[in-house]
């Protein structure tokens, strides 16, 4: 579902964040999980076995037939393809079964759009085939450009340009007078998942909502269009959903519980997350006469996008009719599960997912990543055959409508929520996946753990390691933007993975159940302009992304080793120091939040005061001075600071258990029970309130900002709480967050004492 | 000549640099020119009397009849110009004459350019007359688009597109594997005086060169294009010089010497100054061909521009024919000056000018400028019918082609140079002038006397002093931007002027002869897509510009202030805190740059080393490491250090002498030694070798880029030694540097031991 925007976050992350506890990582000495919980010699062997099963040639006989025709939930090739990925678990030995729900999902009856003033312009809203591509020609069942849970509506107004859509743009919008109500938008997609677009436009009382993909951010600015080139031609249309996922994912008619046949279900008209104004995506070609057509102010420098006029804001002259109506059926989702029961922990779960759902023919997003999961359960499957049989139960799963919004993942996280809570150790996810560098997500409880594994995986391209590879980028990144001395990042013991948003099935995993999640992908030598267009063929990943399937291939050693190291370690690879590291710097960026929040109030005030804006403005434009704010009251960090510190220590006490610890001297029961509380640690970090407004999230680290959707906000009640200037909230979640510490604490503490009594 | 670039040094230098004495400046009171040097009361009446004078509609009416044709030098309308200017200035009571030179100038004959492969294209070359604007109808007697000084030649070759053609940009290449020998390069104006790109691509083995205004810096990007807005049209053309004016302005046939008719002159071909290959100026609409037919990589994000392709650099397939030829007569430049001799001390000089010839009907540049001098001028001349005379010779110039090359005031100033560095006090300079926020550049030793003056003249719109707006300006932009707290800049007790590089009139003042200088204009609230355009016209500036010319007539308070005041005060009103607190800041950025210099050469080999470049590069494109380069030595900055440091002490102790100073008690003989050590403090900065390369430049504070043009560098010496790696040229101009500081420390010391002596 979401691409491009896990590469920008790692950068971000990888770039501007700075260690606060690093400096304390040489303290002791740190043991691997092949000194603590693994044969060092019998796991390579494994590993070696498995590699030499993979076939780069199965994913591309996989990827042409399950991307040969659109699949999207619902479509005769949904089910197919997952009756396709049952029927292979089987094959390689796994206990199989196409598990369903029946979720809403409306498809578009009467899509219209046209421009009615100052001139008539009838847009085209369609795709054409394009040369070399066969599948752009296959264009039965396709559904076309649309946005998912829009609301039906006829609607005619005036349209207003607003950037992209965001608060901020608001704001902006407010100062130079202009007001949206009653009128139609027209955003750029980009800088937040789309629902966020519809949903602030209707809080600020626009009537419509129209998307484009700008070709500044996603067209021919970026590089060569498609067919030439891998990039976003004039005619390709983003569609996607707008469901609104930052409130809760999954069916929107089944809040918190399963979409069984039988299950209960809300009215349409009273689901929250369904959009109450109509949207509509359109391609930039249709864009251009809307935008050239907006006159009033010109937008500011930041707004400016790539086509070849001069933006304007309006509102108006530019007036549309947007009338749309949908079919609002219940379809069948199809969901793909195969088990291999555990020989030894048959109840302490590792799972596998992607989802195999599309829009249209969806060859990148999901099949690339789908196709890598299934080359990678056969190697598992493959190693059956000598006898072996992994230690925990490995659940591989294909989720269906994922598109619309992680319904088919939610679902199942709702279906099943006690028994994973209770038995899941890790959910590891993919997604479309690409060519170039590993991009690494989740919880930073397994952020060691994927450092040993891809410090054991070579790129396939450059004989060198990933962990090199990325530590190459990192350094060459920092001297190509002038750098003279190395940022501590690309000097970091284990490199960091990004704290995630949402954007993918790991959302109700990691923040409704609780637990440890990851999401991983290749990406950045792909050129990405297919998304969620008619153009995500095989024939364009062929020629532009990992055409040879190599880095496909890599992506299963890496999570084959992932997979692998968890079933058979008697302890399990949770390590809490890195954990610790990573929410030390959460605290620090809130607490320097919280300074920027007040002195920028009082600086704000402070020019209010001298009359500065009206002073410095141009009389020839209108910009009003900002609002007056209120003062930001000082925050009680301490109970915060005080529970990371008995965090930290419990982390670093667990470390000196493992130090002093002999592999292979611990009972099974002790086992059992240490491992159960390392997988409940993640799981401390919920609290079944939620957070404001969206009690559905439960993860007190981590969450998809409620007004940016994709990315993440790190301690989210009080970040979000500073950002909205709701002290209650701040203050309320700085106690919660600190309970959440002390539950982990707890848990770690827990498992050092019988470690220790050992 | 030079407009955008002024406001982008502006914002530069009051965004991003720090104080670094400037917590000393509280150590003693500084007292002001009323204090010391002025009568208050009667010096306040003079201005009142002067104000009341000032009448907009003589700007109007002025720019009207002076920019109704084109008036570049050698045209009709230029000398026609220079003799109305004449008339007026003795008509307001100056001694006037029109000083005239022979200076080359190079017309067009032949001009044509057209692309050959892979198609044919004949470009337009043309800008058409617009509605609205009937001076763009006017087209007898314009100069169609072209670049003076360009070489003759016909040349046929492939296209490389080399992004604003400078160094970095060709290192840029080197790593993509491109070489532009035999090639005939296109790059986009700006970042650099226009001259750079085609010396730079000559050096790079060119054999012609294209500049176009790309629309993202200077077209529909920016703003609504002529005739709508004032941005430029798809069809405007920057004429201008690619003269070599960072190693020698002035005429090209007469280095450091007056072109007077009977001067020995250089034959063309020996010229050095003179491009070596012939460079053609076009409009948007003509790239646009060009641009979309050149294959190969596709440009770094950072070179993209904002015409509707991606773009690519090449070489070819495109390939064009470019043909030029030139009429290389000499031209007659007409320099109207007018003069009032001083009635208390006739050999000391206070000189303003402003160009009157521009390229087309030159509006904006220059006229608008030379009307603002015009008003001051005939004010001045209205204060002397009260019987009033100024004490010093006050001089108004108006230079003819500074277009071309500096021509008249650069002729202007080697023929008069002895007497200039003998009398001289100040040279003040317009050029075009808009609306908006004051502009100040220029020598420090003059910081403290300008904010004393726009502490006194408010804002024509808004009921505050020009230093008040400026100072709102300043926080309002660090509020936009997000900071969270106020620069110190916008808190300094003096508003920073800008170094001034080179650009207009002042350049052969400040950087050959030494005097100081200052250059004043309005702008920011003025779009300014009409330059060296066919649509620079009276009708462009009424719209878009200060069409009611009160920030015309508000510039000529701050000039008239600056003129009256420097013209009475008894003891020149020059002060040395400031200037030494901005000597102070140019070494701290120097040693920093020194130091960053060594660190990023490090940084590269230790990458080199490690293979990162190869390591991390996509196999899909072409990107070479980048070469090793040699070690960088320590530099010995003590001796610039010492002399800093008697510097400033001799600053202060300038301070602490006038603070005990009583006015009027300084006999007419001592006053007349000390104001010519005063004047000479500057000038104690020159030494007569100059700079490497050009020893004309012989300013060892400032100096405009050798590869960069407009922009200043501070401490040249120093700074492009470690910017070109020439570490004897760093050590050799330690050296010189501190030497100059020692010299102005003697003036500085002289002249407080007389005041002390009083």
């Amino acid at each position: 579902m979401k691409k491009f925007y896990l590469i920008i976050i790692t950068v971000f992350f990888s770039c501007t964040q700075q260690l606060a506890i690093e400096s304390e990582l040489p303290r002791i000495k740190m043991v691997s999980t092949f000194d603590i919980a693994l044969d060092k010699s019998k796991q390579n062997e494994l590993e070696l076995q498995f590699d030499k099963v993979l076939n780069p040639q199965n994913l591309d006989t996989w990827m042409k037939h399950m991307s040969s025709k659109p699949h999207h939930v619902g479509s005769p090739w949904s089910k197919q393809n997952a009756e396709y990925a049952a029927n292979k678990f089987k094959e390689w030995g796994f206990e199989s079964a196409v598990e369903t729900f029946e979720v809403l999902v409306p498809f578009p009856k009467v899509r219209k759009l046209s421009m009615v003033a100052p001139n008539k312009v009838e847009l085209k809203l369609y795709e054409p085939a394009v040369e070399g591509d066969k599948s752009s020609e296959m264009t039965k069942d396709v559904l076309p450009g649309y946005n998912a849970f829009s609301a039906d509506g006829n609607v005619t107004a005036e349209l207003v340009f607003v950037n992209y859509g965001l608060n901020e743009d608001y704001e902006e919008l407010k100062r130079m007078g202009i007001n949206v109500k009653g009128k139609i938008v027209i955003a750029k997609y980009g800088r937040s998942f789309r629902g966020i677009k519809p949903k602030i436009a209707h809080e600020n009382g626009a009537i419509g909502c129209i998307m484009y993909s700008d070709p500044k951010d996603d067209g021919y600015v970026v590089g060569d269009v498609y067919p030439v080139g891998p990039y976003r031609n004039e005619y390709g249309i983003q569609r996607g959903s707008v469901l609104d996922m930052p409130a809760r994912p999954g069916d929107a008619l089944t809040p918190g519980y399963a979409a069984t046949k039988d299950a209960e279900r809300l009215s349409i008209d009273d689901a929250p997350t369904i959009m109450k104004i109509p949207v509509m995506p359109i391609s930039y070609a249709d864009a251009l006469p809307l935008l050239k057509a907006i006159k009033g102010p010109v937008v500011p420098d930041s707004w400016k996008g790539g086509l070849p006029i001069t933006y304007h804001i309006g509102p108006g002259p530019a007036k549309v009719n947007l009338h749309l109506e949908f079919d609002w059926s219940l379809r069948t989702a199809y969901n793909p599960v195969g088990r291999m029961i555990g020989s030894v922990y048959p109840d302490e779960w590792i799972m596998r997912g992607n989802h195999h759902d599309g829009w249209g023919h969806g060859a990148s997003d999901p099949i690339s990543g789908m196709v890598s999961l299934m080359e990678e359960a056969r190697a598992i499957g493959e190693l059956t055959k000598t006898g072996w049989r992994p230690k925990r139960t490995l659940i591989y799963a294909g989720w269906d409508a994922e598109e619309p919004g992680l319904l088919g993942s939610t679902e199942w996280v709702e279906h099943n929520l006690k028994d994973i809570k209770e038995n899941m150790v890790v959910y590891i996810n993919t997604d479309g996946t690409g060519a170039g560098y590993l991009s690494m997500g989740g919880s930073h409880s397994l952020e060691k753990f994927i450092n040993e594994v891809i410090r054991d995986v070579k790129d396939p391209v450059h004989d060198v390691s990933l962990d090199s590879r990325l530590r190459s980028r990192m350094r060459v990144r920092e001297f190509n933007v002038g750098a003279s001395e190395l940022n501590e990042e690309s000097e970091r013991t284990d490199l960091r993975i990004y704290a995630m948003g949402a954007g993918s099935d790991y959302t109700a995993f990691l923040h409704h159940a609780g637990v440890p999640a990851l999401n991983m992908a290749f990406g950045g030598e792909s050129g990405g302009g297919a998304y969620h267009s008619l153009y995500d063929t095989y024939e364009h990943y062929k020629r532009f992304s990992d055409g040879d399937f190599i880095y496909g291939t890599t992506l299963s050693k890496v999570n084959g080793r992932l997979v692998l190291r968890l079933s058979e370690a008697d302890i399990l690879p949770f390590r809490f120091v890195n954990m610790v590291e990573n929410i030390g710097k959460f605290i620090e960026e809130n607490k320097k939040l919280s300074q920027t929040v007040e002195q920028s109030t009082k600086l704000r005030n402070k020019l209010l005061d001298n009359n500065d804006f009206t002073i410095s403005r141009n009389p020839n434009k209108t910009y009003l001075q900002p609002e007056r704010l209120g003062q930001v009251p000082e925050f009680d960090f301490k109970p915060l600071d005080d529970a990371f510190a008995r965090l930290s220590s419990s982390a670093w006490k667990y470390e000196e258990v493992l130090l002093k610890f002999k592999k292979g001297s611990l009972s099974a029961e002790k086992k059992s029970e240490i491992n159960s509380l390392l997988r409940k640690v993640d799981q401390a970090f919920t609290n079944n309130n939620g957070l404001p407004r969206r009690e559905w999230f439960r993860n007190m680290l981590y969450a998809p900002g409620y007004y940016t959707g994709y990315g993440v906000k790190t301690l989210p009640g009080i970040r979000e709480g500073l950002e909205e200037r709701k002290w209650d909230e701040v203050r309320l979640y700085i106690n919660e967050v600190a309970k959440a510490l002390d539950r982990a604490s707890n848990n770690i503490n827990s498992a050092s004492r019988i470690l220790n009594e050992n």
